[in-house]
């Protein structure tokens, strides 16, 4: 065998080789480029927080670090108004969903027949984030992709019923709220109803909770099957660092914590949050600045002939008047603008916008209103 | 269902309801105390990495960092002499080990027949990285754990045809060398041969590599089904910041890529890593000072009536005299001194010791001449 020059087809799983990995947006290092393609915050962390990060430097980077985040764990909790056991922390929120995956959900036999259908289902709304089927694809899953209403809202659960495509057995189901690529936020009567409706694990993935009115922490305290996911990345500026959390009954965290990796979480990346819950007037400042900024943008973008979705997050999903969205998308870049441009179906004819700093939305606004005089 | 308050057992997974979590070794808060337990490297980070560390500690936090580590990758790959594409960045090498279970094996059917026992199998030798059959089982994987010789090292291929345990076709075979916790090296001749006899993916996990006389990295470059896996943690004084890399062949490397977490290492392990590959006279001047020392504990040991097992690692396993190993932790414990004992059978009746620094060795060799006095 030692002739042999290539793995054997056979040696990686016929599973993974038809994964199409997800695409995160891009991180190009152009000098002087505006990037409001990727949710990041922009304005950087709390000066003390920086200086916290800092202070731990030192020969403390030999050892390992806590293996369950515990200080973290322990503040956040007490953050959230919640016994510590329903707390866990990963490697950005990203490696708790694919956990979730791995934890709740059946694969689908490589052979055979399948006998229980909604135990390998993993469903979420369509457009929602799109990492969630790639998720699905690599644990192995049934995917249930299901349309949204056509103004982005979550159906009543009489017409859900009705039209018959929502599982409601499904072993894990993902709701991004408020949602994105689309901004929509969702009220949480709905998604009590949604979940108290459901026979599995309902994540709701308040990535972007922090710019919205309302959040679902509650639900928590009311129903087993729920689980909230939270992020540093976007409202902490984080992204560097990638620490997420879960909040959820402690029987579903204690089975997520028994599947990660040992040490999940880097010790400065716990450092750096615990440093920012003891900052959060300094954060809430940032959230009502990019609140405010995004209300303005929009404004600016009708009076420029956009349809722009209202948003209970730091983006905006608009569609531009005039030429396609790519040829935005594609003009906007030369002026030196990066904004996410998705190329799937329904989704193709708008452009998600990054509220970036006041200059930043200064500089976008003036770049769209050039393109408008060219494109539109 | 609003009046149930915990999660229906069907909602967990069987697999997942059945695993015993991996144990890491204690990281307790305790004044004074020797950590000698899991097999940190006693020296600090090079000053120059901590420096480089500081200085990235900045607004850049609030961005997300390269998705596939691509600096640090491009470092790796002339570090070993071998194109970029094949190597791999990961949270710890533990994410990678996790990963490549993932990648390269097919889980259980939970019901049906096994079609392909081998294409489920994983399989390592006992004893080894306790990590491995967690993996195993995390997966839902076949566990085929087979017994090294009575010496630790690894039978003759003629010996495993004759004893028939060793699957040659297993889809997985994990294989750590120098091996843990015994410290035993391996020849790569050796494992040249097991690994061309293999019908599967075969990693070689080089935790420890940097303390051993020889590494095998060279096999990369023969045999497609070969994967080394080094981490950043005990060599390079960074446990803190979750730095692991696996070097194999494109096509493993890229099936690997695609299931990964998108931003899987944070951006100061990045950042601190690929600064370490540019100092690193400070570190090989620790390997030799660790290795001096190990060498200088085994004989002091061994003086004192203890069989020390020859180790090519930052630790020693011995089996101490007189009264029971636990009994000889305890007592080590009371001193302040914390080493590992491992419950399991075959392992019981040893301690596993890490190299720290020289005073902390002298601490515990004090410590243990006062128990042998009491003890053996």
């Amino acid at each position: 065998m030692a002739s042999r020059l290539s793995p054997r087809p056979e040696w990686i799983r016929s599973a993974v080789r038809a994964i199409s990995p997800y695409t995160p947006g891009e991180q190009p290092k152009i000098k002087g480029l505006i990037k409001l393609n990727t949710n990041e915050n922009p304005y950087p962390p709390a000066p003390q927080v920086l200086e916290s990060i800092k202070q731990a430097v030192d020969g403390r980077l030999r050892l390992y670090p806590n293996p369950r985040a515990q200080r973290l764990r322990e503040a956040l909790a007490r953050h959230h108004g919640v016994p510590a056991d329903h707390v866990m922390v990963g490697n950005g929120s990203d490696e708790l969903l694919a956990l979730a995956t791995r934890a709740f959900v059946e694969p689908l036999p490589v052979k055979g027949r399948v006998t229980e259908p909604a135990a390998s289902t993993i469903q979420f709304w369509v457009p929602s984030y799109s990492l969630y089927p790639v998720l699905a694809s690599i644990h192995g899953a049934r995917l249930n992709p299901v349309a949204l209403a056509p103004d982005y809202g979550i159906p009543s659960l009489a017409a859900m019923r009705r039209e018959g495509a929502w599982d409601f057995k499904a072993a894990l189901s993902l709701v991004t709220t408020p949602n994105a690529p689309t901004g929509r936020g969702y009220a949480t009567a709905t998604l009590a109803s949604l979940c108290r409706a459901q026979d599995g694990v309902v994540i709701l993935d308040e990535a972007y909770a922090d710019f919205a009115s309302e959040h679902a922490i509650e639900l928590v305290r009311k129903m087993p099957n729920v689980i909230i996911s939270r992020t540093f990345s976007k409202s902490y500026s984080l992204c560097f660092q990638r620490i997420g959390y879960f909040i959820g009954h402690p029987a579903l965290i204690q089975a997520l914590d028994g599947i990660r990796d040992s040490y999940n979480v880097n010790g400065l990346g716990q450092v750096a949050a615990e440093a920012t819950l003891k900052h959060g007037a300094y954060y809430r400042a940032n959230f009502r600045r990019i609140i405010r900024l995004r209300e303005q943008v929009s404004a600016s973008l009708i009076a420029e002939g956009f349809e722009v979705l209202p948003s209970q997050t730091n983006f905006l999903f608009a569609r531009p008047p005039g030429v396609a969205a790519k040829q935005w998308f594609e003009g906007l870049r030369k002026h030196k603008i990066l904004v996410r441009w998705f190329a799937s179906e329904g989704l193709s004819d708008r452009l998600r916008v990054t509220i970036g700093s006041e200059s930043e939305m200064d500089a976008f606004l003036t770049a769209v209103r050039r393109l408008r005089r060219r494109l539109a």
